[in-house]
């Protein structure tokens, strides 16, 4: 008796929970129905780029984007949309970058396609005239030490196409941009040019951040074009090679900046927050489309997403547009800090912040003591984004949310079919018109998604 | 002893599977990287698309095309590249494509983009001027019947944009683009026009096959762009709108054209034949760069690597640009034909013919007879692909290749990410700058690697 009776409420208990998955199931494919034939992302993005532009942090266009996007938030239907203050530095880039080869005589030999990094000093008025050695790495420039003194360091070490994911190529060859200022300063060198972190072959150059070391001396730091990297490379194997490089970037006094912050209270368990993010500001080339307007939009198309289907969160759901992640973090560092100080606990954090691609997995962190838990929980979803080509794996979420860690929640980013990100990131061609309707809101779908389903049955 | 005896050689065994396992990985890592840093598939398809261009069968482009793709692939080192004779259709548009909106006093109101369907029939200098319908299927025309008479038929079901693949929202909406024309003059229609098939809301109008019915007398065929079908929806829904249309299409005489073959005799098994392929012809607008440039120049990537990589074909591999895929598949019914009658076996063909995106997975298809055992088959060389992003799923190969399933060989087609494709298909925009070099040897790549499998371990 008391077996058949277990038998019973056994198939009760299953059939309920099969009846629920399908629910789910169904749920989901709304999510993705309503975010292809009815997203309102790719018009947004179309807003933040066209209007706000290209939009570094303290710039006039990052204050911009921080007022436009405050206004489409307003519309989305938040309980509330606030700003949070963060004070960010200010580079600016100047309007003079100047970069040629001179020839024995001391005249201009050929025009260069350079551009300054992120951060970097001027070189003066006068410009610097140096002769180029070509390394390939840092460690190179440690062996050569006071041979690079009064020359301008050329690292050229490319990014392995060989790698499928082309973030693991761009990992393996960034030190160059973001440590080769410093070290070859520490040198006495005069200046660096930098290989563009690109797996095209082509004539624009790619910013990105050049960090000092404080107990060095800054030089100026360009990037050059990989057509022009390729080009010097080979006249080093014939002759010494001397190039001028002259520009008036500075740095400014550092000023406030603001993230943006749309939230919805959650119903039953607002004690625990469930972050959706990217970050607002972007390189001062190009529009910022897919870095990281892209994540921006999709983070609001979640929200936008969930309130239209008349979804009721359980918990509550924050869209967080951070200020500051592509020189200094600001956003990312004081939003966490002021979340530690109240007390808060993100359950999950989701970050996009690859591009604006076809999405291909959702890549998972957290602090040690709970990331097998987490991704044992995870694993329980994985069947609801299958069928929709996504995938989970361990590694690296997003820059912004990183500070979060110490919460002990889940850290999530999107991960995308990274093969065009590096044709455009950080440079001139990372504009609107490269980013597809569909692979951005297939993005904002998964997203969406996967945050219904921590939302419904936490973690 | 005896169970002492057989552990060992079980051991043994195993030890030289595993070893076999890491020495096949190790290869196909090999031939990805060997594409992606010295793969020449992209520089091939910039050579066709900008030496030969669009090439419609019959046109002196496609025999261009055939001529330097014969010139291409003697340089890969296949032992035996001819030419396989087919007679073709010649349909060409002509140098007048008309198409706008006429008010109630018979004066233009808005010129429309349109672009003729491949094979319509000419409108006669006079073009013709008819009162719009709008259907959403072909089964309202069969509803509507006498109704259209001396009307023009305007086909606009949207491709369903709530599909994950837009291959299905391309087949959901493609009949209407096929068969509008045959069904619309069976009552008596004038003509008709037919919302162009793209998730896409822009200018640019696609065109593609539209078959007449032999007992049908043909009318004249557009495709007209997302934007204009919409104008037209809207202006539908106010008052009657006329149309007036004129082109001097015309079908010519059919004439002789080529599929081009390379060959490798296989050194164990030449008996078995594996072939690997794309269409060499494409629409006569754009460049023809996915439709199938792409799957030329990946199929020639296939054999070239392995010639690189010094590898020996057990089984006979050949490669197969066929003609006239787009508007009668000629190549394809000759080639099967040609091999049927030789009494040859296709143990697989492998076709790309979904543009040269990111690979995904590799669909397959085979007599039912040997279906399921094929599946199980290639189910043991899913761990060598997935790696690369790669998944196998049942599902429609490739158009040329399909006239060969008699042979009930196995038939694969390469799939790829398809959210752009639709946004280029058949179009002006079909040009080589939209073609990523990365995602294009990735297919080429991922086709290498199953068509080693395939030779080294058969079916």
């Amino acid at each position: 008796m008391m077996n058949k009776l277990f038998l019973v409420l056994f198939l009760a208990i299953s059939c309920q929970l099969q009846a629920q998955s399908d629910k789910d199931a169904q749920f989901i494919k709304t999510i993705y129905d309503n975010t292809l034939s009815k997203g309102q992302s790719y018009e947004w993005l179309r807003t933040l780029t066209k209007e706000a532009g290209p939009r570094l942090a303290g710039s006039e266009a990052a204050q911009k984007a921080v007022e436009l996007m405050k206004g489409l938030m307003d519309t989305i239907g938040f309980d509330t949309v606030y700003l949070q203050a963060c004070e960010v530095p200010h580079w600016e880039r100047g309007g003079i970058e100047i970069g040629y080869l001179v020839d024995a005589k001391g005249q201009k030999e050929k025009d260069l396609n350079i551009l300054a990094l992120g951060n970097t000093v001027g070189t003066g008025d006068k410009g610097i005239l140096g002769e180029i050695i070509e390394v390939r790495s840092l460690d190179e420039v440690h062996a050569l030490k006071d041979a690079v003194k009064d020359k301008i360091v050329f690292y050229n070490r490319p990014m392995d196409p060989t790698h499928i994911q082309t973030f693991h190529a761009y990992g393996g060859a960034v030190d160059q941009r973001v440590f080769g200022a410093a070290v070859a300063g520490k040198y006495g060198a005069k200046g660096v040019i930098v290989r563009s972190l690109t797996t095209l072959q082509d004539d624009t150059p790619h910013t990105g951040t050049n960090a000092y070391d404080p107990e060095v001396k800054p030089i100026p730091a360009f990037a050059i074009s990989t057509n022009d990297a390729n080009y010097i490379s080979g006249l080093l194997q014939k002759k010494t090679v001397s190039i001028f490089l002259k520009n008036n970037a500075q740095i400014l006094e550092s000023s406030t900046s603001y993230n943006v912050i749309g939230e919805i209270k959650g119903s039953t368990n607002p004690e625990e927050i469930i972050l959706v993010g990217g970050h607002l500001d972007s390189w001062d080339v190009g529009e910022g489309a897919h870095d990281d307007g892209a994540g921006c939009v999709q983070s609001m198309e979640v929200i936008y997403n969930l309130l239209q289907l008349n979804y009721t969160p359980k918990r509550t759901l924050r869209c967080v547009l951070f200020m500051n992640e592509e020189n200094g973090l600001a956003g990312g560092i004081t939003y966490a800090a002021a979340s530690n100080d109240k007390g808060e606990f993100h359950l999950a954090a989701l970050e996009s912040d690859s591009g604006g691609f076809t999405p291909r997995s959702f890549a998972f962190e957290a602090d040690k003591s709970v990331q097998i838990a987490y991704g044992q929980a995870l694993a329980k979803y994985l069947p609801f984004l299958e069928p929709y080509g996504m995938n989970l794996s361990p590694g690296g979420s997003g820059a912004d949310i990183g500070p979060l860690k110490v919460q002990k929640g889940l850290l999530l980013g999107l991960k995308v079919d990274s093969q065009r990100y590096f044709d455009l990131h950080h440079s001139k061609n990372d504009t609107f018109d490269q980013v597809n309707e569909r692979e951005l809101k297939l993005g904002a779908a998964a997203m969406t998604s996967l945050i219904y389903l921590i939302d419904m049955y936490g973690l």
